[in-house]
């Protein structure tokens, strides 16, 4: 990592006087800034928080910490898994947090602009009322719009919609000098040089610090509703996946789920499931524009998953019933979460089909090494959420075991030409594996792209690459 | 542009023992090397000619030129329109035309590996029988797929589909030194790290060179029909369009085609247009799983283009009808240049709703310059082909209004925050306009990373950033 400098009593006078009552040091930090949603990767406190209120403000304080030689690392709602947002070589955390601001919906363009710090949970009452819906749907409902983008946020509906990159159609970004850049705009396709729009997308703010957003939005499918496939084991249950792709029915999500974790979830929510006989499950949503235009789907799939040995469908398509499935599938991460000390977390992608070959070896993995792992995912997408479970193992044998269990995870998914992260990201926590995925040629070269955008190293330093 | 080597005999001897027949200098080169689809760009011998056959032939060869310092112009079929593939700055030009083997098709993943040089118009053959089809639909069937990966081509489906960033999921890539890489591969979602995938879509072989392309396929929809709407006028026609994408009936492509220009392709295939009557006609395609599924959006847009103006509403659902429509449409390009002497093209991409007001302002430029303009292009994209007519102007006036009319569409688009190319790509005859578009600050970080990739500037210099 680069030198830094430390952030002087004179540094904090220029930005209090630039930013009045938005500036912290301190004792006046709250501890919220030293971390993310994984506090298992540690916590560092900044020197200095700033609450960013502007793209002016996002510049000044770039321009400035540009010349000082001190770092800024960017946040948005502090919901990452990979400690992305936090402050790992001091300097200032940089929030957009009261950047929260729709500044358009343009229904003629089908876009929206808004601020980063707009909450994913708080855009679609920006949109009643247009017939429009902005597809990318991550879990964490009260992360940021910009967060989002910036980390590539995948999600539930990516199977039929796309992730968080296909709806990015343009940004404002404030480089590492302060200089504040457009990327993109509201036209929908483009073969205009380099895509450094695609470069930012996920580049975690190490290129750049997102200041404002311009989003694609599709027509609202005026339906939905789901199908509950159960069967006896995951291997039939994950089995189906290719075939209930390929079968024309354009799914709009395609989960899995084990008895084992539908189990921590009813405990965590006081709720049972709406079934209890069978050992995995296959959740696949679909949408269209109407219940009647949906029926071919149904039928067409209801056979299908009949005929690969499910041991029933059952139709979910009144908000009850929904939302007795969906309410404990949204459970999982913190149910798991609750039914353990602590944990330590995997988010690979594989391709589709190496999925079942994947769970296997994870669970042997996981038994030889004696830890509980749980997992549950996206399998329209390859793309597996994995937690390996601490309980009651002490200091020493945790540490022991989990190092070797995600040495060997990455490792498998490396053979399966799999990838590190499906949509949580590499922050500072998963970087050692990201490098071993790709080599050292593709580090070299994004280390080669770091240095043009950001020649002194002050964005998010310690992440992705360092 | 750098300082580069000539090629001397030593290095053609060099060549010949590498890659014996697959060698041509001097007399030996066909003049079919020296353009591409856009002679009026010029003409540009290259020095010698090298026809790859595989990865390792084009590893050798770059890792040769590198050292020596000789630049290599990778080429697909020729088929660009901006100069991409032209040798402007001598060496060699490496084909991939004879890498034209399909090496998989994936049914289970839903995905296949080709080599770059399959063309457009044979890789449907490969994916007989599967049920699964690829999206892009470039209008210019013999290009290749290699090459439409490398300028993010478009085509007709990208309203529904997308363009070919939007299906390219692995690539094989030579860097500048000779070094094979692989990017991406059968995943469907990644956030690791920054997307050097996306940044080699559509760099035109300024990055690197193609080897490999691994690409997503969906399920291939069992019908499709079309709806010719005709209006009165283009403003009537155009104005309709925000309505047919937001109307929720997903179409694949919405096109503009203007009577004048619907007139040169009728006299160049000597066959009559299904209908006469109006000035300027939207086409709109939907795909479905069944005729039946697809009476909801037909009745949906037959009503809405009634009620936006539309004089009648012809459903062509035979393969006769939509021939008749499609074949009219697929040879507007060829039909414009047979009408005249020659001609320069733009292919800017605006906002949707902004093409109104750039295709009057379009018009008003060219009346008032005194050349003949034609346009046509995909509406549900902003994109618009548009043709500037030399006809018989002599060659000083030619020259004079054609820059002047360029300068001026661009800038308009510009205004419009369009962009310079929808799907076309900058090569070196667009060069100018990108950088005026982009700025110096974003032309800087292109450059920045062409460095990065090459660090002597031995690939296709003089293309995109110099």
């Amino acid at each position: 990592m680069n030198s830094f400098s430390r952030i002087t009593e004179q540094d904090l006078a220029w930005l209090r006087a630039e930013l009045g009552g938005r500036v912290f040091s301190g004792e006046e930090i709250s501890s919220d800034y030293d971390h993310d949603e994984m506090t298992e990767y540690g916590h560092f406190m900044p020197e200095a928080v700033v609450l960013a209120e502007s793209t002016e403000d996002v510049s000044r304080v770039l321009a400035y910490c540009s010349r000082r030689g001190i770092p800024v690392t960017p946040r948005g709602a502090g919901t990452g898994l990979c400690g992305g947002c936090v402050p790992i070589a001091g300097g200032i955390v940089l929030s957009t947090e009261r950047m929260k601001k729709v500044l358009e919906v343009d229904t003629a363009n089908m876009t929206a602009t808004v601020e980063p710090g707009v909450l994913l949970m708080e855009f679609p009452k920006a949109l009643e009322g247009t017939g429009l819906f902005y597809p990318p749907d991550p879990g964490e409902k009260t992360a940021t719009m910009g967060g989002n983008a910036m980390t590539n946020a995948g999600g539930m509906r990516a199977v039929r919609y796309g992730v968080t990159r296909d709806y990015v159609l343009g940004m404002e970004v404030v480089l590492a000098s302060g200089e504040v850049i457009h990327l993109g705009g509201k036209t929908v396709k483009t073969s205009s040089g380099y895509s450094l729009i695609d470069l930012m997308i996920g580049s975690e703010g190490t290129l750049g610090i997102l200041t404002g957003l311009t989003v694609k939005l599709v027509p609202e499918p005026k339906v939905n509703l789901s199908l509950l496939m159960p069967f006896d084991d995951l291997d039939a249950c994950i089995g189906a996946v290719p075939r209930v792709l390929g079968c024309g029915c354009d799914p709009t999500a395609v989960e899995f789920m084990e008895r084992e974790v539908i189990s921590c979830a009813e405990t965590y929510l006081g709720k049972q499931f709406p079934d209890t006989g069978a050992g995995a499950y296959l959740l696949v949503r679909l949408d269209g524009p109407g219940r009647e235009a949906l029926q071919p789907a149904i039928d067409t799939l209801t056979d299908l998953a009949l005929s690969l040995g499910a041991k029933d469908v059952l139709l979910a398509d009144t908000e009850e019933r929904k939302d007795s499935i969906w309410n404990a599938r949204g459970a999982f991460l913190e149910a798991i979460k609750g039914s353990t000390t602590t944990m330590d977390e995997c988010d690979v992608v594989v391709p589709r089909d190496a999925i079942p070959v994947f769970v296997h070896r994870m669970m042997a993995i996981g038994k030889e090494a004696g830890v509980r792992i749980r997992s549950f995912g996206h399998a329209g997408d390859g793309n597996l959420h994995i937690y390996v479970c601490r309980d009651q193992l002490s200091d020493a044998d945790w540490q022991e075991k989990v190092t070797s269990v995600m040495n060997q995870l990455y490792a498998e998914a490396r053979l399966l030409r799999g990838e590190v992260s499906g949509e949580h990201g590499i922050g500072h926590a998963k970087k050692e594996f990201l490098a071993r995925s790709v080599g050292d040629t593709q580090m070299a070269l994004m280390r080669g792209i770091k240095a043009v955008f950001d020649p002194r190293g002050i964005l998010n330093p310690g992440k992705i690459v360092s």
